[in-house]
């Protein structure tokens, strides 16, 4: 006697998301199962449009449901200052501090030998080819994560940015080294947003 | 600058399942955005479904996707000895022991007067009813967490069943007292079957 067929087979599927073993994908299976049907209804209907409905922007490169988004939409904001992340949560991360009113521009990975992620493999190009019609005034802040990938990442954007005549700048160690954007307290990446240095 | 109203949404959607806050839903929901498209659709749809086609055994209560459930529809296994369990998780964790032969009946509950859950809030009328048809020579098991919940329950049902004249049992304490069943080892709970006794 097991789990019966659609409960096995909603188990197996909550595996599938990073860090639910067994146990709390069967919790959260009995869950849904135990709940109103608007519940479920609700998650299914999220799952499902969040894949529909989410497209990239064409010039930061940012999730969005509106491209352009609205960063790049937004007149007020500072086009001469390209803050570089990683990841779309990164992002976020910065905007929460409320200490950055420039662009932004999203490489999706960071350069990783190891896993065979190279240049190719991130928004490079188009960071350059926005850089280009932006002119040399421009300041690129770059806020990769502070780990060994994160640093190759702006290692590589000071190597080729800065002989073609633009400021590079980058976060500065107020995020524990190793640390991950996504999960550092708004302050801190404010702080380090503000004692940006030199590349 | 939030999140974009799809993942908005369906972060809002993951923070509605137990244990899940929004760090860990925000995870999730980027995970399912980043991942093949046959992820969220599998994902869906067995949250979809798991709704539609699991019902209740209308014998033993228990889930299942057929009714009567495949336990129910068993003829090797003995009739006379009802196992008693709180939910349908209890009932698999017993199952996974390999050593019970018998029938369950599933309460969906355990009484709990702060809680405001009285024995009618529970399937003990449908016990009643399949103890009357199958005679006094029933051994009823009960099988109900060891806390204090699951004790109050153990000892209403031989409050209630003993003096009709049934053999009521309880699971020995080889089960931590204040432990779940559902996330206790198979051998523990099969010592704790095997050793029951009287209420």
């Amino acid at each position: 006697m097991a789990h019966p067929g659609p409960i096995a087979r909603l188990i197996e599927q909550f595996q599938k998301l990073p860090g639910i073993g067994e146990k709390t994908a069967t919790r959260l299976a009995y869950h849904v199962l135990k709940s109103a049907p608007v519940l479920a209804q609700g998650l299914a209907e999220a799952i499902r449009r969040v894949k529909e409905e989410v497209v990239l922007c064409r010039s930061c490169w940012n999730l969005t449901d509106a491209d352009p988004c609205a960063i790049c939409r937004d007149d007020r904001r500072d086009p001469l200052q390209i803050c570089v992340v990683e990841e779309p949560p990164d992002l976020l991360a910065i905007e929460r501090t409320g200490k950055f009113r420039g662009h932004f521009h999203v490489l999706h990975g960071a350069l990783s030998p190891l896993d065979g992620i190279g240049p190719d493999d991130l928004h490079f190009g188009e960071l350059l080819d926005r850089l280009e019609k932006l002119g040399k005034k421009c300041e690129v802040i770059v806020a990769t994560n502070l780990n060994a990938d994160g640093e190759a990442t702006a290692l590589y954007l000071a190597r080729i940015l800065k002989p073609i005549g633009y400021r590079v700048t980058r976060l500065a160690q107020g995020i524990p080294t190793g640390g991950d954007l996504e999960y550092v307290d708004p302050l801190s990446i404010a702080k380090s947003l503000e004692n940006r240095r030199e590349l």
